[in-house]
């Protein structure tokens, strides 16, 4: 199967990996290794990095390509997404075709928070497609709350039928569970083709987003061994297990998709978990004053009352 | 007590009252006197009327007024306070003045979308209150998701100490735990004098505000008598049980703070619950699909578990 | 002829008229009176009152009504088009069928900045035409520089298709040559029927826009006589002669036309004419310093060697 | 003299160059040395490269160096100042620290369209500082126009009075007489310490801009030749002269600040004054039309009855 086939049909949960700094600011190799195979053993099917969530902008073009290479020698067969969203084609197209012959699956482009008309995001993933090469499969990233872009469901379409390299939407719209419908409403009725739908928004309506014909999650909430359990109990009808799972991590989840200080809190909390080495992040970047980390301690503990995996020794 | 000292003193919660209307568009007087009375009778220590949720912008000078006037009528000597963000300041002076008249304690002014500096906003608000005139208490409106305006806690410190008539806080900033901390430090250390902060966001993080200084809560969740006892339990010093109710909640409130469709959905169950007679939206809004209106009675089963006030009658 | 027919073949120059109000910010009721008379007598074929730089926003529901009455009853059987933008459908509404039936042609209607999408766009039109009725002609303003709403041609056209009532476009879209270029090209195929296209912007590209096929200007240049000379002679086919005189206006129609304070400028230079009793703004508002009063000074004396209209007796 | 200082006392022109591209899109370098020929002949006293206008994000890392480093070789001892603007710290510092070894006279940082708030701008340009290092001489881009951030003067003195390496302020803010006046009355009051100031905004205030203050002009348009000759004219106090030159190219200047058109209107008219070999842009571009072409061909003609540097060979 190809690499476009692959992500066309992928499901599951592709978290978008943080990048580990130590303290220093210098990328955590060690880190990105000890990461990956704990994604791997929880039951991720693949992995997006290199993501707003990533700290993508703050790296430079080496180290860029670096933290991408060691993801996906760290995944092996396992497909690595990789954001090569940039403020023009060219950067975007190095970074594109030097991840592909590192062996990624595939490649995230989100829009620049300049486009308005449906026309302008059509003609700018069209232009984007042609940029990174016919060859590479690229992932949609529809995130307005982030980058200030309203794609409607018709536009995506657009994009899905005028580039057959087009394989995967990354879901963030807010409200979103309409879009699910309508997306698969037009496969089934026969007006776009199959693409794969990952979602993402912290994973804040994971709970019905498979229920809306989702194929999982796309998202970097620090227990993505619990992302992967309510995908799994979704699939297997187990429709109350999966709410019962999803929403006793409800409250922390919602803790920590808080934008800005979001990436914060998961830093801390992975690094609670030890699965990274440091929760440094480069300038500029949300800090946790004390009292937010004593919230984020007290919705451990609550959420270890119903999920054994949030007992961490206490600080 | 004056007007002025009771608001800068209020605690408790102000819930943000929908307008009720028919199912011809036209405004449901008698709904907002039953209304008017579950308020009360959940212990809600004030309300505000005619705000976003209240569908304030569709109403036109003579409704809006018409409004204003049945809900104060209805909550005699409970404060009731008024939305009169306009585009203009000789409309936003008219309801104003109107309001107080018929016996309005203060009335909410939001910032328009296109102010960015510190001084464009510190400016805007000093006109506005001149404009209101400075007998009439007001409240800020603090939602940048919304308004797309972005307050510092310094800015606000100079709103209050420009202006006496200041008495409120509506905190709905996200993330903003940390600026309630903020402005509590400033009444600490003397820089700024006390408003009362009451929180908005659909309560999405009430839990945590009350514990960082919060006095309450300004929003529209279909079920404010339980945003009365999460506030009451975590005066009481029952945190634990206070989380509990509040994260029984949470897979609702979440689904209710959809921008956009979220007003769609608090109808909705506001008219399940028996509160107003029809969940009629005037235009522009967003409907509830069958699909999302199945979601809506899950989680009010499952919550029905935690909270038998929502044990509602099947439809 | 009706209203809507005579909108939609409309040409020449309307001129968007300032509000004038007495230095106690009270509307200014003569200055009206005399400013109507200047504007008939320099060959305005129609005017349009309350829009943005009629201070429109900042007068409440009874003085709109007042002002636009005012100016319907001085232009007599000419066409005054009113400015009904407002923040909800049932203000826009009930201006709308006052200012109609005092005697207005037809209404303008601004989109509100939050709309993004093609479709937001075209669906906010529709339900702003069901709003006023579809007896009430409408002019669509498009002017993203202030609106921050981009409208293709392709957007335009569906508005006008589906909307009867649609008869004008203001055009002020920055670029916008070639959108005039397409919307004729549009009528030249047959799919868009004719609307009357009349270009704002301060009527930086009024030279040009002619050319391209607009039927004049709707702009608040303090020299509306010049708009109505240049679009005369482009008419009669004097091009060199028609950017002769813009030319010779430009350096003080740009200097008019800087956001903000340009309402300043040109108060200040009809009051220098001798249109209006006072300059007088209310707020919020952007004063003229000492130094930019001297600079219009130069600017109306550079002039006064090309346009005998500028030798204004100095102050 | 070192590089800070000789920045902080710039004056003059330093044109925005374009980057110059053939036909198949690779880099025109042979073009490079022709336009800095021309510039130093001109009577330009610096350049800046790798701005907005030099199409920068559309080059990768290494493309952008080799433009930085041919037109540093070309310009000798003049200065060069590089646009740096980057998504992140670390790529912005790469570009910087190794466009400063080549030889450049400073650095160009333009704020992310994203900050809001005085402090957020504040802020960045402080970690901006840092992160290029200490020793680089920087250049404040204030363009809200394009780039939507807002900065008050007393914004820009925080900015200049934090960070010592903070030498120049290229100036666009629209309108934007009076924060020259501002700010050099900050210098005067002895608040702020002195900085260049030389203005963007295509010229179109080039006028009153060296009248209110301004040190000169940084901006692009074709006849660079006469912003150099408008600064000297208002240098040698013949105020007349300098605006009858500047009032000639008003209409051809206007018309290429139009935004998205004016670099392909730029490039054009380069083209036919024989500075550059091609007009090719890289995507995305705005194309001219034939209309435009046509536009521009005429006023040209225009302009050379005044100035003869515009008559050119007809097409």
């Amino acid at each position: 199967m190809t690499h476009a086939s692959a992500l066309q049909h992928a499901a599951g949960v592709y978290p978008i990996a943080p990048t580990p700094f130590l303290d220093d600011g210098s990328i955590d190799f060690a880190s990105i290794d000890r990461l990956s195979g704990f994604y791997l053993r929880s039951g991720c099917t693949g992995i997006t990095v290199l993501g707003q969530l990533g700290e993508a902008p703050k790296l430079d073009a080496a180290e860029s390509l670096a933290v991408a290479s060691r993801f996906i020698q760290a995944f092996g067969k396992t497909p690595v997404i990789v954001g090569v969203t940039a403020p023009g084609f060219a950067a975007m197209r190095t970074l594109a075709r030097e991840s592909m012959a590192l062996g990624a699956a595939g490649v995230m482009i989100a829009p620049p928070n300049t486009l308005r008309t449906d026309d302008q995001i059509a003609g700018y993933y069209a232009q984007a497609a042609q940029a990174v090469g016919a060859d590479v499969p690229f992932v949609i990233q529809d995130y307005p709350l982030t980058f200030s872009v309203q794609m409607t469901p018709a536009v995506i379409r657009r994009i899905v039928q005028d580039n057959p390299s087009c394989v995967m939407l990354k879901h963030e719209d807010w409200p979103g569970l309409e879009k699910i419908s309508a997306l698969r409403g037009f496969e089934r009725d026969g007006s776009m083709r199959h693409i794969s739908i990952l979602c993402g928004n912290g994973g804040l309506f994971l709970d019905f987003e498979c229920e809306r014909g989702a194929d999982g999650a796309m998202t970097g909430y620090a227990f993505p061994d619990m992302l992967c359990d309510v995908v799994r109990l979704q699939r297997e009808g187990r429709r109350d297990d999966a709410h019962g799972l999803f929403d006793a991590h409800l409250p922390l989840l919602r803790y920590e998709q808080q934008p800005g200080v979001g990436l914060a809190v998961r830093k801390h909390v992975m690094q609670r978990r030890g699965l990274i080495a440091s929760s440094a992040q480069r300038a500029p970047k949300a800090a946790l004053t004390s009292a937010a980390r004593a919230e984020v301690e007290y919705l451990l503990a609550r959420l270890a009352r119903h999920d054994a995996r949030a007992a961490l020794t206490p600080l």
